[in-house]
């Protein structure tokens, strides 16, 4: 990110604190070269080796204490205004600075729901601790997870505008499949064929190379975050592919279904139609029922009980998350109350939010559809970001 | 890494596990594009959305946990023998597999010392302690950091040809660099020119872009891990580089010092050539001590005290770190007993480990001397990687 973005998310971060009455909040670091805290490029935009406290504080000071090898680099990234380096050992110039702060609260990076918010190892972790020994700080952790959902979630116009940009780029690709899209080619090769797209443009993938694209075709194919296989694609195969780019920083997230004629169809048969329209009905009513103050997990019911009462069963996953410079990005989550998604179903929709709306469901004998479009949350409802694909793609 | 690689790392931590009488090593994560495990393009091969756990046990046997949309990839990538899919929550399946192992030890990814050890972050690791609520598992935690030191830090003959290869195409670089320095150019177009040769030949740069390389020219120069900057190079300067190349996925870690000479010389001034001898005996002096065994913080020691009995400054960082897939590689470093490096230093030398030696010091009104070299740790001392720099580089 470039420094003027970091130094309008610090603002920002600023403004939430004041918000949620934090006095500081800490990024507290080592290696980044080995392991990354996911809040690094958008609040210091360097890296860090040894351990290192990145601080903000509700009256919008900001500190770095870091390794004096890396003061130089530090004070040339310029987006902390104090930079105190140590030589042997951070706890003294670490403590003289928290003590000038008396913070009533220090939220840090950890998480026990959002992996946004949970960059502190847990080694690490207890090395804080030990710094923090003879103090009473320790009490007075608590977790940043409120603070990198509303930071992250909360998109600034233009970030909006950017998506948009990455939105139609992504849209483009996907009609070029259409017309690439013939019988006997395999899913691997559409999705090198995406991806040679892709590159040649400049785009970077929105997530994993082994499965942005995921191609799935016909029946007994396989489930969601799989890679494309050597599965042959034909006629009478429904096929979709999840897929997105990187583009200038941002990520696009979306998916299409298409439908194979055989010889003598020039529509699709009525089931695949039928599965289609319920999925697309389903993006309808969640869309409808979006808006702030919603809980994540009442959205996501409302898709999966409208799909399991049209005779199809749950999809296995969430109904939408939020994206933005990570595919998966921000804090409240469109899921089921499932163990496996902590507290992220039970955050609340904020306006300016980006989410994804992606059901799933299964065709039998033909395949799965799926949808996926993206929409920002307004103040009383959604915006589309993407155009919305309204009919089903045939292809022979 | 290739699938034939990553089974050869697992069958050499089942035979670590032996050695250390360690029943299982987890490697436990989640949404692996947000906050990646440093481990998990060793041991894995791919990525993790919801929480996961790697368990490789001392018989060799292995077991995937995994999120179930997940199942198909990770059959698909091939390196566990075992893959126990699950949909709402990890808990059960997890407790079953662990549950058959009966493990006295259970290794597991944190470690305050070693960052390439600290993958488990404090908000999924108290997520951990409650799936083993109701067990005793909790109590046979250990850190999993001896375990990745062995198994990052002892190259195989294949992975030191492949470093060697890394040595000899850097050097080559370092050379072009000798022919392009004159005076007038700055430090920022010192580093494009060796970036560009580097994107060119297509490898990778072995650490951050920012200061790979790092360029420092002349007195008043930045400290090391700074980026190049504008500073303009003059005759009379010492010069110095640091850079490494990603090469098949492994790292070099290089530095050469120059002096460009004024109109009347010919040579370097005698305080330059001093320097720069002291430097170059130094290196000589901690390979001679260097042997599996010893500690780190002793080798460093030789190195420290010497430099500061000519009458130099100490160096403000570790004499020498492990190299391999990272940069900063491996367990044991050879640095001072500083609280920053942890317990690093204390750990021993071991054969087939990589190390750089870099010491470092202020040649005054002229720069900063420094060489960097790569050596392999052998059965009774080491083996040069790097065709030292034996003369200081003179360019006009």
């Amino acid at each position: 990110m470039s420094k003027e973005l970091i130094l309008q998310k610090i603002e920002q971060a600023a403004k939430i604190l004041n918000e949620k009455d934090i006095d500081m909040w800490m990024t507290f670091v080592r290696e980044t070269g080995n392991i990354k805290d996911p809040m690094i490029d958008m609040l210091v935009g360097t890296t860090a080796t040894w351990q290192s406290a990145f601080i903000i504080t509700k009256t919008g000071d900001t500190h770095a204490i870091i390794g004096s090898l890396e003061y130089e680099n530090m004070k040339a990234v310029g987006t902390y205004k104090n930079i105190h380096p140590y030589l042997k050992s951070i706890k003294e110039k670490f403590l003289d600075v928290i003590n000038t702060i008396k913070p009533n609260k220090i939220a840090i990076n950890y998480s026990r729901n959002s992996s946004l918010a949970d960059g502190i190892t847990y080694g690490l972790y207890l090395e804080l601790l030990d710094h923090f020994n003879g103090t009473d700080y320790a009490s007075k952790l608590i977790s940043s997870e409120e603070i990198v959902a509303a930071l992250r979630g909360r998109k600034s116009k233009a970030e909006i505008d950017i998506m948009k940009e990455a939105i139609v780029e992504t849209l483009k690709i996907f009609d070029e499949v259409t017309k690439y899209l013939k019988p006997g080619i395999t899913e691997k090769q559409v999705a090198e064929f995406v991806q040679d797209i892709t590159e040649k443009r400049g785009f970077g993938l929105a997530w994993d190379k082994e499965y942005c694209p995921s191609v799935f075709s016909g029946p007994n194919t396989a489930g969601a975050h799989s890679g494309p296989t050597d599965r042959v694609i034909e006629q009478g195969h429904v096929i979709n592919m999840d897929f997105g780019i990187k583009y200038k920083g941002y990520c696009s997230d979306l998916q299409r279904t298409w439908y194979m004629l055989r010889p003598h169809e020039d529509k699709a048969p009525a089931e695949v139609q039928r599965g289609f329209d319920v999925i697309k009905d389903s993006i309808t009513r969640a869309a409808n029922a979006m808006k702030p103050g919603k809980k994540g997990f009442e959205i996501d019911e409302v898709t999966r009980n409208y799909i399991q009462i049209s005779g199809y069963e749950e999809f296995p996953h969430g109904l939408g998350h939020q994206v933005g410079r990570l595919c998966h990005d921000g804090g409240c989550l469109m899921g089921p109350k499932w163990e496996r998604y902590g507290n992220l179903p039970y955050m609340e929709l904020e306006e300016s939010n980006v989410f994804t709306i992606e059901p799933r469901l299964t065709i039998e004998n033909y395949g799965i559809a799926t949808i996926e479009e993206m929409v920002a949350v307004t103040k009383d409802g959604v915006e589309w970001l993407s155009e919305r694909q309204r009919d089903i793609y045939l292809v022979r």
